[in-house]
Formats: C-alpha cells, sequence, structure tokens
C-alpha cells in the first residue's frame, strides 16, 4: 500500500482520479486538494462518486506522507507545485503540459510563460508507458502525456519506427470533457448538442508535443498537420490518422491490411491498453476504460495508411495513464485498479 | 408597416424574435439593444441568421419612432425600462414575469421585489390570444406569458372551462434553451447530455401565473402541482397534463377520448396556433414553430384525463407569442411572418 | 461457486447479464444461449465486452449442470422455457413478464395469451427484495420485475404501507434502451434524438403489475395512473410519482420534507441498493449501477407528495436485480458482483 | 407555374424535397409516390410537415402533365425509372448516383449493375450548379451529386483550378440521416448517441465520384482519400479537406489565410449558396438551409492547406441542391423556394 494524494481533485480528470484511486488495492488515499470545494465531500460534489473523503486545500505538509502525488492543474499553474513537490521528495505525476515539451524555449509561445526549471524538464519522462516504461520505473517526475497525442501517439508509433514517413495527419475528434467543466459558451449544452465543429486548426497546443514524440519515433522530424474537432459527446477522441511515406533508406509503405495489423500486432504485443482490431473501433468500445483501440488501412489508391484510434481522453488520455504510470513506478502491476468503468 | 424594437436581443428569445421580425412583412426594424454586444452586428453574434444590423445600447431616445417594442430583460431588470417605455407612449410587449400576476403582493415572494407600478399591472393583459384576444387587441402593455404556462394552461383552458377540477399535475419537460444563453453547471454539455433530472420539484416561479390563470379559467381556484424537468433537448417542452374533477355544480367528467378531443377541437376552432389531435405529439412536431399541439386520453381507471401538449418554449413560449401579440395590436392577419421555422 | 447459464443472452438485458456474471466471483458461466448469433463470441458481438465465451443454441441439455438459469426472452416466448427449466430441476430467474401477474386471468388482456401454467404463477416470487426477500430466498422460479414497476414501487412502498392512499400519479422518463435492441422507427436516431414524446399513454403493459403490487402494498387497492415517455437518453428512468392521501383510518398525509425523509430512511434502512438522498437525484447517478435513488417532496399547496426515483432499467430495472435475486437465492453477499459498472 | 411530381417521396430526402417543393412558389405538386404509403396524407406520415396531398403507386400516367420529375430511388433502382421518364419526355433530376459516373464500366465495380443507358449517362449533367449551371440550364437529365461529393467539391474547385494539387485527403463526418430512414443497427439510438466511428474507410461509394469530378477541376487526376464517420447529429456533413499542392507549371501553394479568403471568395463571387468566411463554421450554420459556408487555413509547417466545408446533407447535399437545379433548368430565379428552412 501506497500513500497518494492529488491536487486539483475536482476538474473531470481529477474526479475520474479519485474514483480510480479509490477503488485501486495498492493504494491509500491521503489528501484530495480543492480551492472551490474546500471541506465538501466528494460525494456532494461528485453525487455518481461513492467516495466519502473531504476536500482540503492544498498545503504540501498536508501530504507529507505521500509517496505519489498527482498534480491536475492547468499549465502554467502546475508547474510551481510541481516542483515544490518535487523538491519535498515525492514522486509526481503531473497531468498538466508544464513538462512535456523538452525544448525550453517552446514554452513562451505555445504556453505563455518562461520555463523557470529547465533542470525538471530535463529529469521529467514522458509518461507513454508504451515507449517510456523503462525511463518512468525509475521516474521522480512524469509529465503525462496531453490526450489528443496519447491517441495520435500510439497511431503513429509503429509506422515513425518503421518507414519514413513524410506527412502525418492528426484529424481527432473529441468529446466535450476535453474542455474542463468550466462552464463556457464552448460547453453550453445548445451550442454543442446536434452541432459540430473544428476549433484550434492551425496551432493547437498539443502540437508541439505530437511533434516532439513522432520526432523522436521516427528518428527525425516528420511534417504533421493536426486538427481538433468537438464532438457532442461527453468522452472519448477518435482520431483518424493519415500518413504518406516509405522508402527513402527504408522498406516502400504496405499498403496491405494484414501486413498492418502484423506490424502494429508485434508492435503492441504484450501490451495490456493498447488493443489492434481488423474492425475499426467506435468510442463506446473504450469509454471509461484505460484501452486505446486501433485499426489500420492502407489506401493504395491514394498512397496513405489510415490509423484510426480510440481512446477515453479521461482515462487513457489523462488518469488512467496517470495510474498506469503510477503503477509502474510504485512496481505494482501494471493493470492494477484500471480493470472497472470510471 | 409599423416600426419595431427589440430591449435585450441577444439572449436565446432575443435571437429567434430577431428572426422573426427580420423576415416579418409588416415590420421594419428599428433598434437591437444588447449591453454586452453593442456595436456588433447580428450575423456576428448568431452566424444562423442572416440579419445585418448592429446592436445598440439602450436609450429611449433610440426608440422614438418605434410603435411596438419588445423587453427581453429577465424578471425584475424588466419593469423599470417597460414603464418607461409605455409612459413614453409606446405600446409594449414584456416577455418578462414582471406583470404577469394580478396581484402585486406576491412580486416580493416569487421574484424577490416590491413591484413600484401596481397602476400597470392593473392595466396588463396576460398575452395567451387564445383566452384573451379582445384585450390584446387595445392594450398599450402585453405581459407575454411564460413558457411552462403557455403550454399548461393552452392544455388545461377546455376543461375547466367545462368540468369542475379538483387537482391538476403538471409534470413539464422542457428543452436546455429555457435556461437561457448564459453558461453555468446547469446548462454544461457533460451535466445534460445523456442525463434527466427535475428541478425546483416545489415553488417554481411559474406557479402562481399557471394557479392564477386556471383561477380565472375554472372561475375558482384549483389546486395544481407542477413540477418542471430538464430534457436533453435543445428546444421544446412537453407537459403531460393529469386532471381529475368534474360534477359538484357542473357535467360528469369525460373519460371518452372522442367527446374530449370533440370538447377541445370545439373550444379551440378558429384558432391558427392551437391543433388537437388523435394522435399524441412529439416535440418534433412543433420545434421552430408557434403551434401548440394537443391530444387527450381519458383514464377511467384512475378517473383522470390527461393531456399532452408541446409548444417550443422560444416561439410558441416566447417570441413567437409575442409576435402573434403584436399582429392582434397592429391589425395584421394573426399569423403574419409565423409561418416560417425559426 | 455456481454454475450459471443465460437463456437469450445477446439483447441489451442479455448483454448486461453477461457482463455482470463474468465479473462474478461466486459464478461460472455455463451456456450462454443465442438464436441469431450461435456460434459467435460475445466479444465481436459486443465489442466493449471482454467475455471470450461462444453463443450456443438453446438447449436444455447444454445447461444440465447450470443451478442458476437467467431467461431474457420476450413475454409469451419466456414461459415454456421457464416452465421446463423449473421442471428439469433448475432454480429460474425470469426476466419477462410472464410469471409477474398473479391473477393468471390477466394474461389473455394484457400480454395476448392464454397462460398454460397457473401451478408456475402461485408459486413464482416476484422479485423485489426490499419487499420479497424471504420468499426470495427459497424461491425456485422468480419473476423479476418491470423496470418501470421497479422504480414506481421502490417510490410507493413506504408511503403506501403509511398512509391510505387515494390516487397515484406515475409520470416516468425511460431511456430508449427500453424499448430492446431489435431496431424500428421507435429506436431510429433520428426519431428520437432531440425529440421526446409519451407512449402508450393508458393501458401500458405495466401498469397492471404496478397495481397488483401497490395494492399489496397498501392493503387494498389504489387508483393509479401511469404514462411513460421515451427520452433521448440510452439507460436511465426517472419517475416523477405524486400521491394523495391520509387519514381515512390511517395517519393524515405529511408535507414535511424532513418527516419523509425519515420515513423512507427507516423503511430502507440496510438496504443495500435503494439510496434516500435530501437532493434529488438525475439519471447520471445510477446510470450502470444497480442503485435506486429516491428523494421526497412535500407539495401542502395541492395536497400531493412527489416522489423522484431513479434506476438504470437494464440494472435495478432488470439484470443487476436479476443477479441481486441470485445472490440472495444462491446465499451470497446480496451485492456480491454488483459494485461495479456495467 | 410548373408542375412537379416526386419519386420515392417518403424517404428523408423524400419528405424534405416535399417540404421544399410545397412551399416553392413556381411549382404546383403533382404526383408524390411511395409504395409503402400510398393512399396516406403526408402529415400522416410526416407529422411536422403541413402538406394535405396523398402518396398514390407509382405510374408514368400519374405524372405525364409533370415537366419535372424528381426521382429519389436507391442506386440501381432509379435508372428503370429515370429512364422511363426521359424517354417520355419529362426533364428529370436524379437524385440517386445512377448518372453520376461518366465511365459505364464503373457502374458494375461500385454500384454492382451493368449500366443500360450508356447513352444516357453521357447525355447527364451533373447537377452542382457551382460548376456546371451552363449545362443545367438545357439538361433533360440533371445527375444531383451526392452529399459528401457536394461539400468536398465546393471545398475543392478553387484550389483544384489554381495549383497543381498531388494529394487531397477528405475527412468527412456525416449525421445520421445519410443512412436514411431505413431502421438497422446502424441507425438505431442506442448505437449512434454519445458514440462516433468511422465507415467504409476504403471504397465508400462517393468516392469515384469525388474522384471523377477533382480531376475535372484540376485538369489531371489527384489522388483522393476520403473516409466517412458517423456523427451523433441528425443532419449535415462537416469536411476537413486536406490539401497538398503547388508549382509544377502552376504557381506555389499559399499558405496566407487572406490570399486564400480571396481566392475564394473570387471563385464564389455572386454564387447564392456558397458562403466563404474567416471564422470556421459550425454544422448548426447551415442545418436546414442550402447553403454551404467554407473557411480556409493555410498550414505551412506541414505544407497543407485545409478547408472546412459545412452543408446540411438533405438540402444542399440533395433535395435542395434539385430544387436549385429545377430552378436553373425552368428559368427561375435560382434562390426561390430556399429561402426557407426546411
Amino acid at each position: 500500500m501506497v500513500k497518494v494524494s492529488v491536487v486539483g481533485a475536482t476538474g473531470f480528470t481529477g474526479a475520474v482520479l479519485t474514483d480510480l484511486l479509490a477503488g485501486h488495492a495498492g493504494v491509500e488515499l491521503d489528501a484530495l486538494t480543492s480551492s472551490s470545494f474546500t471541506g465538501r465531500r466528494v460525494a456532494d460534489v461528485f453525487p455518481h462518486l461513492r467516495v466519502g473523503a473531504r476536500y482540503v486545500a492544498y498545503e504540501p505538509a498536508r501530504m507529507a506522507d505521500s509517496e505519489y502525488v498527482f498534480v491536475c492543474y492547468p499549465h502554467a499553474k502546475a508547474h510551481p507545485v510541481v516542483a515544490e513537490l518535487v523538491d519535498g521528495g515525492h514522486r509526481v505525476i503531473d497531468l498538466s503540459a508544464d513538462f512535456r515539451l523538452k525544448d525550453a524555449t517552446l514554452y513562451p509561445e505555445w504556453y505563455g510563460f518562461e520555463h523557470p526549471r529547465p533542470d525538471l524538464i530535463g529529469e521529467a519522462v514522458y509518461g507513454l508507458p508504451e515507449l517510456y516504461r523503462d525511463e518512468i520505473t525509475r521516474a521522480r517526475l512524469v509529465a503525462n502525456p496531453g490526450c489528443f497525442p496519447t491517441g495520435a501517439l500510439l497511431a503513429l508509433a509503429p509506422l515513425a519506427e518503421r518507414f519514413c514517413l513524410e506527412l502525418v495527419v492528426v484529424d481527432a475528434k473529441s468529446g466535450v470533457s476535453g474542455a474542463g467543466r468550466a462552464p463556457s459558451d464552448t460547453t453550453h449544452f445548445s451550442h454543442v448538442h446536434d452541432n459540430f465543429k473544428t476549433y484550434s486548426e492551425v496551432g493547437h497546443r498539443h502540437t508541439p508535443e505530437m511533434v516532439q514524440e513522432l520526432a523522436l519515433a521516427a528518428g527525425s522530424p516528420v511534417p504533421l498537420s493536426f486538427t481538433p474537432h468537438l464532438l457532442p459527446v461527453h468522452r472519448g477522441i477518435l482520431s483518424t490518422v493519415y500518413c504518406r511515406g516509405g522508402a527513402e533508406g527504408g522498406p516502400e509503405m504496405s499498403f496491405d491490411n494484414e501486413e498492418l495489423y502484423q506490424l502494429y500486432t508485434e508492435f503492441y504485443a504484450g501490451e495490456p491498453f493498447v488493443e489492434v482490431r481488423p474492425a475499426t473501433p467506435s468510442l463506446r468500445e473504450v469509454q471509461q476504460t484505460n484501452s486505446c483501440r486501433l485499426a489500420l488501412r492502407g489506401d493504395s489508391a491514394s498512397g496513405l495508411v489510415k490509423v484510426v484510434s480510440v481512446i477515453d481522453n479521461l482515462v487513457k488520455g489523462a488518469s488512467g495513464q496517470a495510474v498506469q504510470n503510477m503503477n509502474i513506478m510504485a512496481g505494482f502491476e501494471e493493470t492494477l485498479g484500471l480493470g472497472r468503468r470510471v
């Protein structure tokens, strides 16, 4: 049993994380912090959760006994807390973007702040277990991936490693929970329901994160175009990923569905949370779970491989992956506490 | 052609009203006021509307030439503006609740303010054309009915006039647009979608309005219980109305569907916007229109008559009815400008 | 560990039942039957289920070792199979309506068939554990309640036992899964989405079941009016129940929320799946769970008590309750296997 | 006034077409045919339509006086009727795919039938007014475009004409009405709602139609990859179109949003139903209208131009475009009857 705290526990990701941790056999919940709901019980704020604990204000002393701390603050607000906690000896899983980009010079442009802790950027491990499991085992600080990058990178990694990619298009469609719990015009039912739209068509903040990790997987930079869309759905991301490439020092691109299936099946052999399937998946199949399901389609007429990837943005795209990372860090079975729908 | 202005034109009802008036052959749009969107064009704030006008700040002088003014302010905020405009010689259709209750002593309890203009309360006509058409013709001030009372009263009036009612239950289900355009927890997509709930189970503000008008229709007070529910739907109200009564100086209640159909058909003969039908209606049938559709079911086993009533809360329940009232006041064909979906 | 089979396992209730049983620590899955999917794997028919078993055709011999058999056939089709299995020595939980009505003469009128086994009707126990737990313990045949009756009866039982009720109105709103998995005009997305309607306004088949059980709880017949509505929601039933009564040999009806809360809290003390709460519940709170949540509101102005009741129609309204019944019959902890979302 | 008939009037497109024609000032409705609803009134089959006519069985004699006939049969079933009507002297607008592909040898592969009338294929005009207005004026037979090709081609034509395109990706998301009115697993509310998926990921039937018309617009074949998705929405298609190209005998591709906006604005100058806009559109903006809205985004980092295109699949993607074509053929104002929401 390890003691665990959550900082910023009352957003959508915080609620799912609380649910996961409350049902996790290896975890004792220590502090759940909230600025807006201090003193209230979890079950009063989230009536569908059956957790009796009360929220407390954030103070490092309150979680002194916690070996692991999850930080669910928004970008730019997370890094001071993360730094304080890591410096204080905790192992931290940061669900914000504040330690995901390895190039510290990118933060002012993409996130609007000068990063004060390049040392921790260097130390932070990108928390995608399928690509960085070993590093995560020993990490003091895990930068939990963004929801869009998780779905896209799991779709891209096997192709990027095998073929020389010359163009990648990520057309991603996300449920509304990705916009967070704060009410706004964007999340008003009457604007989302029976409607559909793109947003941040060029320059969404998750772009440099995808570009960075795709380049690492491919061995060199790959042009990538990313377009997010807002679905009238609560949870889930479906990414339709288009890849062009092959040859130039590597093998020719395959457009054979069976070969592509084999490539992915081998790449993800033994992975508990990635399922490669012949049939294309729907969001429903992975909602409330930590799974990513993938299917491949070669389109020889246009010289593209299409990958369809589905995840639950709040689970594999955030809190479930965070628990998966903690399981790896703590030496637990990687699937512990991740078998229930949340 | 009459000149018309709208005060508070950028809520959901304001947008529908603008759409209706922009397509109304007898109307010239004068001022559309907005505090938050002053200077912006209608089509920029509501991209689905093809109206080129720009919003202006509210000033009575701006609408000096308008014979008719619609006021779309929330309760308690509307009455000073309404009074100013009526005093200034305009004919006003007030979409708020500020002049609906005839008993001035009810305002502090139900709406939280002491009413400063009992004279205008006395003069105001309750703008349900099917019950008060003659009075509307000559009115200087029309108190446009609430959305729930519109659907319920059209369902109840024929029974109340014919039978001595001893109990009425109004179980009403409303789309989210009834909660207005301001983002809140209540209107957040993730809280409404795939969900359903009651609210204000006892004491919703539309209760005294229904009670008042039902008593006037029945000739004496009738016990009425009203429960609103929030549907994961943008527009429309379906009210399931249960009535018990009969005899005590009137005829016995009928439970024969054909007789009930005849009663309602005769009551609403010639009404352009009330349709009595053998088949029970769905919301879809009236969304975007000024129609109320009604169906009757006698339930002799329990001694109740059930009336199912559907309206679009933004049209017959607000802006369409307001235009219908203006048509009556101006001597236009009552259906003018109300034939399109909005 | 007990061996368990499911007959008719590929409807919506069958799928939830399979999910529940596959994760139940006291159960070994024996045969899952299906006529349309014989030979196919569960996970191929329901990609969100991770169950490897294959469907087989129904033959009693295939489930000879099963102590418990769940029958998920539609009404009129279930009773021959149920009779065959009970006669064959199995303990059967029948999810159809075929053994719920105690008066055999009601079947021709309400369900269109002459009942061939009045003996089994007499023996069958109505499977609402909160009212018939003792009888269920020993039952060979449990008639699992309908979804609407479950939500309504749990809302009504404490009032019916305490007060002399003279009128009950059950206004119930159900998700689409209640209409079953077969595609039809009724379940077509384009007819349900952004829409809402009543159906079977008088004479829905669940009416005599509610009337029967309400009379048993009250000690004498109570006039009851039931109206189902179709929500644009996948799962869940919210019932708004209106009760009038009091005195006539019993106490006066209470309209005090606190007293009503006490009454219900005491009535359901110790019940693991009924939660009485001060705040009115939304569907979301119970979707995917076996819980029924209840809230009470006295409406003294109209002389009514309102009860709001929410359940998941596929869980507490069908398969979860069926497993709860099996747990009681088998002497398991009543909550075993019912703690996960399904 | 011209007489007009509709063959196959009770599908989703037939209903919208009936609505449009019933409100069209230049049209007298002659025969509306239906095999399943013969003898029934329009308003009974579609309660939201206020059309009194009754459906008749298809017989050419019934529409002998109709100058224009719209055929709304599915592919492979339409061509015999279309041929019969054209041969009989009517001007026909065929909403099926049976005369869209110019290469008669493609029909067996893509639509499963050998085309018996290559002469009419040669004569048929592809009914996209923005590209073929002159030919439509004189046509006896108009092949009304598919819904996906309409949205994609309007997005592509200006780029294709100006730049040498080397790759086009069309990622299209459609509402459920595109799947038609027949109930199926695909259209079951419980499978679509809160869900999202791809379908026909490679080889959707609209692909060769897009490829054909893109090649004609570009002057030579362009590799095109098309992926349709199913939105939990009733109506509308949003297409996100990615284009790569430039030079090779033409100008360099522009990634400047203002230049792209100018290019499109000039290309579509004077078009009543194509609106190029700086802000990206949502489905809501065009639902129930005959408009296509377009927005452009240059993505220089990946060397792509993104075009976002929205239409209502039942209006500009089918019945509205059919009426637009009839207006052109009949010499009416092109917008006649297309100003209302349907």
